[in-house]
Parts: structure tokens; C-alpha cells; sequence
């Protein structure tokens, strides 16, 4: 198996998961207990909360956990707009127009109780103009949430001058640094960052388990309630194994940081450089360089990204699609559409999201094994004009 | 080490660990796309959902999994609240006086947001009276939340008559069902519950996963927003080791459940008697038959729960309080004052809570263990006066 689907999902590191063993069923206790086994088990979270902070250069007491990137997101947004907006600061917040459905859908609903919410573009490149950000702060802006590296076309955005701006003009700023933290150099300072998302699930740790950095003094409406757990903010009791384990996959990104970021931005240009080469009418979706390092995001003309990454997978490679009909939700990706492709367009991609444990050998064979595939697509849609290869709009479509 | 905090937490038994091993860095798969690996993952999901689902009579598609029972505790109580006064249903809650902080600080946010909450008494058995419920009905009522089995005393409330009455009153009944999921029978259809939420760490599963039942046509208000993931109440992306541990935690829980309640009943009992037979002025907190086969909650007048917790921990007994300073929270248990225990007299509690890997052996030591431990504290102690047997009154309290 050829695993390209990064940033959907990572398996547990092999070191990772040694080190979470013992806390399943030794070291078990309930974190929030005074005696000896609660105790070992606050001192393991401790340790994880140590090794989180470091990786974005925050101090210690400044991380809590939560259950995801998405717990994360929406402790923030729900959190600072209902506070700020309680204590007469405003009601406008100010993100980009390619957020993951975790900051884009609680806008929406923000939206709805009464919250004016601008979507920044992101034109061709992917990437928001801070031109526009300037533009559109006004003085009921309360905050600023805009991700750092997108999941789908691992576009950057440019998060340290939206930091200085957003400090220049006192509003919070969020950023959703799930994609990112691991992957390239996070540094909350450099950032002049508010509050941040993490995922542990995206870097090798488990699944279920996530972090928020919230700076020291920023205050939020907790929206869970409960037994008073990482300062109120998500209450429940500890889930140990799963700080743990996002404590040493940071503890270990960290370490490699460097020698990932070059090992694996060497395999995606090879990549890129390889299917571009040899399919005809194909294009990276997003800015070619301002990228995370794994990431892939090709269009091809004339074909549903579906039965690619279909075909791909009888072939033993893994990869997504952000095209219509590629989730659960039957939509074409907003981010597709954010960059300008029409649905039509938007059909064809390919995501192929590369990690450190993949290998030279294996980018050469998805080089290999991609373009027969498009040509055997190609040669059986009939919407694949070979004379024009223009493709042309269909009535099928799945965004309903 | 003895370990009888069962009620706290759990270790992940070792049949649990082993089904969700190939899940960390194997079928690492993210459930929510649509290749093999993906496909993989849901498949376990879907199992488990079965599971889950069967302990507690319901069908699969009335369950999603959570973080947890806070997380449940919290989409029920807020998602109904919201969901019903925004239908013009009314804004008064029934709950009792003994639930878990998850329930009884939702439920102080509501009443902070305009939401009327009655909070039933519990009388010194510990058990919310039918009357009770009938006379706090009124026109307003859109929620009854009253718990199957408490954490602290191990009470079972009439959940079957509640759940007849909220039926003849058209009235939501959601009952947290964390403690007693896998320790008694639970029958949604027999309580006529409409929601009903389950934690994994209390019954040999992981931590940070939980379940929710959502009987069908329950309409709620969501409370956290992203992926769409679990109908869209508990979205991120699925903690599939965590769920797997869960179902499996479960199947293994309604197997054995006759088999443990007599066998951990037969404990506790044996351990009641062999320690209220040994200590003076010592006494059992909440009803002595409608409670949890495995809990055990004593009070020693004249002494600190916590220094006996302490003591019997360096004896390797672990065990817990819930007295005042018991938690990280400064404040005695609101359940112990809900029973009519002053300050004073709650402060002495010492909770053994009994799983069915505990043996006759361990019962036998502590009830040796504790005795000389009480003597002692209450030598020591110079508010426990030895002539009168009662705990004067003092000024050192934790309940600031
Ligand atoms: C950019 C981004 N934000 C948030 C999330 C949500 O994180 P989680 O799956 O841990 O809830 C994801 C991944 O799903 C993501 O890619
Ligand atoms: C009765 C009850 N409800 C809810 C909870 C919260 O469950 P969790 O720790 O999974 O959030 C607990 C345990 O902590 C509990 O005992």
C-alpha cells in the first residue's frame, strides 16, 4: 500500500503508540484524582502539555486539550464572539473564503444569531491578499480567523502579517494551524497569534485528541460544561492515552522538523514535475510554491477525481479528491470554487498529500501508475472532447 | 495495588486493548472517505455502533458516538433546550440535585440564559421522589434530566416511572446513564428515554470517547459545528480507535452482566459489613439496596476523607472521597449536601467503588486496612471528640 493521503489522516507512529501503552492499562488512572495513580497520570499530561507548547513556542500553561481540531476551532470562534460581543466590543469577524467546514460552519451559524462575517477571497493562487484583510476590518472587527496551511490545496497564508495587523488594530486572531504544526515551522510569537488549532490525528498521534493555544490573558465564553477541566474550557474527564500520544508525535515532528521538510518537499516536486510531464492538460491546483511541503493538488481535464482516486486505490495507492461527490456531502469543494475553477473544473482533482515514511520508490510509481489511469478515464467519458480536450459542462453534477 | 475507584475511572481491559490495536497504525483509515482504507475504518465504526447500541436496546442509527459523557450531557441538555424554546415549547427544566457537574452546570448556564431549571431533592436515601416530579411539572416543561445511577453515593433513581410520566406529558427525558451502562440492566424502551448518555472510561474502554442515544425524531440544536460528522452533532473526524474500544468494551459488558452484578454485589455487601462491624460511628451514605452493585460510600464521623483516601493509598488502596478538598475543586460534594449532610459530616466520606476484577482477597484486606487507618485519623484529630463521639463544628472548611 502506498499511502498518499496525509492530509486526511495519519496512522499512529510506531513510537507514538509505545508510548502510549503503558496509560491504557497501568497508568490509568483519572487525572483530576489526588492520590498516587491520578498523580502519575497528571504528571504524563503535564509532560504532553510541555512538548505541545514547545513546537509553537508557547508556554506551557497557554495549551489545553480538547478532542480535535474541531473542539478547538469552535471553543474559539463561538468562544471569543459571544464574549467579545457580551461585552459590547462587536459583532464582525473576518476569515477567508477556504476554511475547513470547522471555522466555515460556525461562522455560518454565527451568521445567523446576529454575527457579520466577511469571507476573504483567495483568487487563482489560493491565497488571501492583505490588502483585502485591511480592507475589511472595521470597528465592530472582533476577530480575525484565517488557517495557516489549507487541507486541501496546502496553500500558505501569510499569518505573520495578518498578526501584525491584527495586533496593530487590537482584534483577536485564531489560526487553524492543524495542517501546518509538524509540518513547517509554527511560532506563536512570530505570529502575534491569539489562539491556534492543533490536531493530533494529522501528525501521527491518535485520533480524538487536539490542542487550542489560547495566550495568556484572552478570554473566551466557555460553550461545554462540566467538571471544570482544562480551565473550563473542555470539561470531561482526560483522555490520557491521546495526550500522551499528541505530546510525543509533537516531541518528534518537532526533532524533525527540518529533515522532513526538505525529504518530503524534494518527493512532491518530483511528483508534480513527473504527472505533469507526462499528462497532458493537467495543473496544480493553488500556489506552486507557497505550500505545505506534502502537498499535491493536480487538476486534470475531462474527468472525475472520484473514480481516480478509485483507481488509484485498486492499484494499492491512497488518495482523495476534493472534487464533487468526493466526501460524504454531495457538494463540490468551496475551495475549489474559492480559486476560480468552475464545477465543471473542479471535477478533475487529485490530492495527493505526501508524509516522511513515504519513499522515492513510491512517488516513481504513482508517476507510473497515473497517467494510464487518466487516459482510461479520458477515453471513456463522454464528455472528454479529444479534439478540443476542452470538457465540456454536463447536466451530471453532483453538487445538489 | 487494589484499586476500587471504579466509579472514577477504569484501566482498558486487555480484550479491549487487543481489538483496537490494529486501528492505531494499521486500518488507520479516516471513516469519512471512500476508498478501502476509509471503507475499512467505517466498517469497524458501524460494528461498534452496534454494540453500543444492543447494551442498551436501541437501534444503531439511534446512537453517535462523542468525547464523552460530558460532550453527550452537554449536546442533549443544550441541543433540547435550544432546539424546544426556539420551537415556543417552553424554558423549564426538570433535573435533581445530585448530578454530575456535566448536567448541573448546563444546567446553571440555562438558568443564566433565561431557561427556568427545578432542581428535585433527593431525601437522605439519595432518590428523587415521583411526587416530587408530578408537582414540578407545568405548561413550560420541555426537559426532564434526572440520572440512572449517581457517581459519588451509587443511588438509582425510578428512571421507568420517570420516563412513564415525561411520555404522559409529551416531556423529553434524557437520563445520564454514565455509571450504570454495563453495571445494571438499561433498557431504553422499558424508560421511555428519548436520550441517553454513555462513557467508555467507566466501563473498561477508552477515555475520551463516549456515546449518546438520540431516540428517533429527536430534534436537536447542534453546539459544536464542522464536518457534518455524526448527524452532525459530533463532528471531527472519527476517533475510530476510541470507538472500536467502546463497542467492544460494550459486548464484552452485556456478556457478562448478570455474571458481575452478583459477583461485585456479593463484594460490596461483604465490605459494608465488614467495616461498619468494625468502626465505630461509621455509616453508609445513600440508600443501602437501590444503589450500584459495585458502590460503596461510608462516612466515619470526625475525620478528612481525604487524609483517609491518602492513608489507605500509601497502603496501595485506591480509593476516593467526597468530602471537601476531594477534588481539585475546594468545595464539598453537592451530592453529600443534598443527602442533608452538613459540612461537617460530609467531610468524613470515603467512596470504594468495585469492578468484577477485584477479589474476596482485596475486600478482606481493606476491611483490615481501614479500621486502625480511622483510629488513627480520629487520634489525631482534635475536633473529634472522643467522649461525645461527634465532630464539633470547626473553622477549617474547604467549601470557600
Ligand atoms: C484545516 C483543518 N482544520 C480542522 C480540522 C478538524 O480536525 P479534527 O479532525 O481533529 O476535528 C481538519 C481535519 O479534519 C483540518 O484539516
Ligand atoms: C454520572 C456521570 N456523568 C458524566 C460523567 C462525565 O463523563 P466523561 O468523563 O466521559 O466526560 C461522569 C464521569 O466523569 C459521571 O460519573
Amino acid at each position: 500500500m502506498i499511502y498518499m493521503d496525509h492530509s486526511a489522516t495519519t496512522p499512529v507512529r510506531e513510537e507514538v503508540f509505545e508510548i502510549m501503552k503503558p496509560y491504557f492499562t497501568r497508568s490509568f488512572g483519572n487525572a483530576s484524582t489526588f492520590y498516587s495513580l491520578g498523580r502519575e497520570a497528571k504528571e504524563a499530561m503535564e509532560n504532553a502539555r510541555e512538548n505541545v507548547a514547545s513546537i509553537i513556542g508557547a508556554n506551557k500553561d497557554e495549551i489545553i486539550f480538547t478532542s480535535g481540531g474541531t473542539e478547538s476551532d469552535n471553543i474559539t470562534i463561538q468562544g471569543i464572539a459571544y464574549k467579545l460581543n457580551e461585552m459590547g466590543k462587536g459583532n464582525h469577524i473576518i476569515t477567508s473564503s477556504i476554511e475547513h467546514p470547522a471555522v466555515m460552519e460556525t461562522c455560518a451559524v454565527l451568521e445567523k444569531k446576529g454575527f457579520e462575517v466577511t469571507y476573504l477571497p483567495v483568487y487563482e493562487e489560493g491565497i488571501v491578499k492583505i490588502e483585502d484583510l485591511k480592507n475589511a476590518i472595521k470597528e465592530e472587527t472582533i476577530l480575525i480567523t484565517i488557517m495557516h496551511a489549507n487541507n486541501e490545496i496546502g496553500t500558505l497564508q501569510p499569518v505573520n502579517e495578518i498578526g501584525k495587523i491584527a495586533k496593530e488594530n487590537k482584534i483577536k486572531f485564531h489560526t487553524d494551524a492543524v495542517q501546518s504544526v509538524g509540518k513547517i515551522p509554527v511560532d506563536v510569537n512570530e505570529m502575534n497569534v491569539d489562539l491556534l488549532s492543533i490536531s493530533s490525528h494529522k501528525i501521527y498521534g491518535p485520533k480524538g485528541i487536539g490542542a487550542l493555544y489560547i495566550k495568556k490573558g484572552t478570554r473566551l465564553q466557555p460553550i461545554l460544561f462540566g467538571g471544570g477541566q482544562e480551565k473550563d474550557l473542555s470539561p470531561g474527564t482526560e483522555n490520557i492515552v491521546g495526550i500522551v500520544g499528541l505530546g510525543e508525535a509533537c516531541r518528534l515532528a518537532k526533532e524533525e522538523l527540518e529533515k522532513n521538510i526538505s525529504y518530503v518537499t524534494n518527493l512532491r516536486d518530483k511528483l508534480i514535475d513527473g504527472v505533469l510531464n507526462s499528462v497532458e492538460k493537467s495543473y496544480i491546483n493553488g500556489d506552486k510554491n507557497k505550500r505545505l511541503p506534502g502537498n499535491v493538488n493536480f487538476r486534470f481535464t475531462g474527468i472525475e477525481g472520484e473514480s481516480i482516486v478509485l483507481m488509484l486505490d485498486a492499484k494499492g495507492i491512497t488518495s482523495s479528491t476534493g472534487s464533487a461527490c468526493s466526501s460524504t456531502k454531495l457538494t463540490a469543494s468551496h475551495v475549489l470554487k474559492a480559486i476560480g475553477l468552475e464545477n465543471v473544473d473542479s471535477h478533475g482533482s487529485l490530492r495527493l498529500t505526501i508524509g516522511p515514511e513515504n519513499t522515492e520508490e513510491e512517488v516513481k510509481t504513482v508517476i507510473k501508475e497515473i497517467p494510464p489511469i487518466i487516459e482510461k478515464l479520458r477515453s471513456l467519458s463522454s464528455i472528454w472532447n479529444k479534439d478540443e480536450s476542452i470538457w465540456e459542462n454536463n447536466t451530471k453534477s453532483c453538487d445538489i
